[in-house]
């Protein structure tokens, strides 16, 4: 019998289901549309059959703790989905209800998707035996997780870690969220992107990237590869990110001043790019009494199975308790 | 016997100390100056005198549990002052190591004044049963005190929970810190006479405070008083500094989601003219998921007594662990 915890990752478009082991070997994977039903019931449905299924599809014999799941606006202490603006299912869905309903598993707990991502890092990345630090997930936007005395930060409500949203620009760029100047406006991929755009309009710098925006998309990863070949303006958008995004977390010290911060995602994963010149601003604009203490690390959650990796966890870290 | 705790705070210029019951009865105060001697066992010795004195001037017969101390850049885990820029003594002060060689109390404990009146407002004040809070303190500076969970943030160093240099304005204000536009350069006692500076400079409106500043010393009390008499600059003052107060807060919440801010100090004690319009102003600047969940409350540790309840406080928290 192997113990084993699996983790959901409930996307706008797909749920991503593994079974993992206590090291973090993903011993099996699902998969299943999340926007095909508005009835939360139907969806349920499908990922029960589709537990069921892979748990059908191994050879080893489990011992299954729990489940973890992490989805957008997940809040741990009540199990729900609340009022998610990328899901189907609106006001609150009763997550952990309903998937109790089906298993009969000790542990079922949901949390969003950049917690999970903390507290993976915690039992199988490059956080294990720290106790106080910051998980910051740049994707299209930006996510967190505040870990702190080797406890997830949930609030009072449970949606504590909203960094993202921490305002860096008096009157800056428009959010999604409707307010101006948001963290994730400028440090995500979309905010790469837009500064791509902004430097575009403000400068007279030739760029192989005036050619590119007319003939196809501009995505993060194209300002990327023309960073790396040499191009001025598209190295000028990560310095720029890493400016704001240095400064920003210089300033998130002061609140529980962590040993580091852990960068997950796509941009995170552009390196010496983005973490190098992050890691000098944030200095720069550090208060004395914390400079030169905190590290910047790059996640070590193998990214494709990263988000069911950190769901899992949640498993383990409550049997831990 | 009467259960009771010495607590002690340690200014730039003077050091109170008060014998505090359970329930936040002060029995007996002492003062000494802090800024006498250069050498800190020279203080230490004051300090311990002027404690035989206090303690032998109670007619009531005393049950020690210990002596808690708030102190600039006090550190919670080393009982250190470190580098305290108002203080003489420079560098490291074992102050706990240092006390704990004359007192032999179950507790000897340090921390900064902020948390001190944080877990003050847990044990006497306004804060009891409340589990996800955050002191600030508005004085000459902008203090924090964290609370998660129960307990005082500290973070990985013991000197967490320094909001009042956080950036609320890029390249604004000169700080004392060296940084530029930490929040405490806005909303602290000295920051709404910088306000009103600036605005005497840009606005042309008729004000008393045009006259009052070639006479006398502007101050934070004169500006409220000219406020509350109808000066519309002097109110002017403070609603600018609400709105910068108000969107802070709100970018706060967004770390810890707490269930409420306490004001304390001067400014806070302005009431309406201050505390009304944060509030305003954080819910305008709240992200959507954290909206009308936040209370601001004005500190209720009586304001001469405060640091000292404060300090004091540290070790009935510390005995209930």
């Amino acid at each position: 019998m192997k113990k084993v915890a699996i983790g959901i990752d409930i996307g706008g478009t797909n749920s991503a289901i593994g079974i993992v082991d206590e090291v973090g070997t993903v011993l099996t994977r699902g998969n299943i549309p999340t926007d095909r039903h508005s009835d939360i019931n139907l969806y349920i449905d499908d990922l029960a059959a589709e537990i069921e299924r892979i748990i059908a599809s191994t050879d080893v014999e489990l011992d299954i703790q729990g489940i973890g799941l992490g989805a957008p606006n997940g809040n741990y202490y009540n199990g729900t989905i609340e009022f998610a603006p990328n899901l189907r299912w609106k006001g609150v869905v009763e997550l952990t209800k309903l998937l109790s309903e089906r298993f009969n598993y000790p542990v079922i707990k949901l949390t969003n998707d950049a917690n999970a991502a903390a507290l993976g890092e915690s039992i199988y990345g490059c956080a294990k035996g720290l106790k106080n630090y910051i998980m910051i997930t740049l994707g299209t936007g930006l996510g967190s997780g505040v870990v702190i005395n080797g406890d997830l930060v949930y609030g009072h409500d449970g949606f504590a870690g909203e960094l993202g949203h921490v305002c860096v620009e008096n009157g800056g760029r428009e959010c999604g969220c409707g307010r101006l100047g948001c963290l994730e406006t400028y440090c995500s991929a979309t905010g790469l992107v837009r500064t791509a755009y902004e430097l575009l309009g403000k400068s007279n710098k030739p760029s192989v990237l005036r050619e590119v925006v007319n003939t196809e998309k501009l995505t993060s990863k194209l300002i990327y590869k023309y960073a790396i070949e040499g191009d001025a303006l598209a190295n000028e958008c990560f310095r720029f990110t890493a400016e704001k995004l240095g400064k920003a977390l210089a300033d998130f010290t002061t609140f529980s001043s962590p040993e580091a911060f852990i960068l997950f995602g796509g941009l995170a994963n552009a390196g010496d790019l983005l973490i190098k010149p992050t890691k000098e601003y944030m200095e720069a604009n550090m208060l004395e009494i914390f400079k030169n203490k905190v590290a910047i690390k790059p996640s070590e959650l193998p990214g494709a199975d990263a988000a069911v990796l950190g769901a899992s966890s949640l498993v383990w870290k409550e049997l831990s308790k």
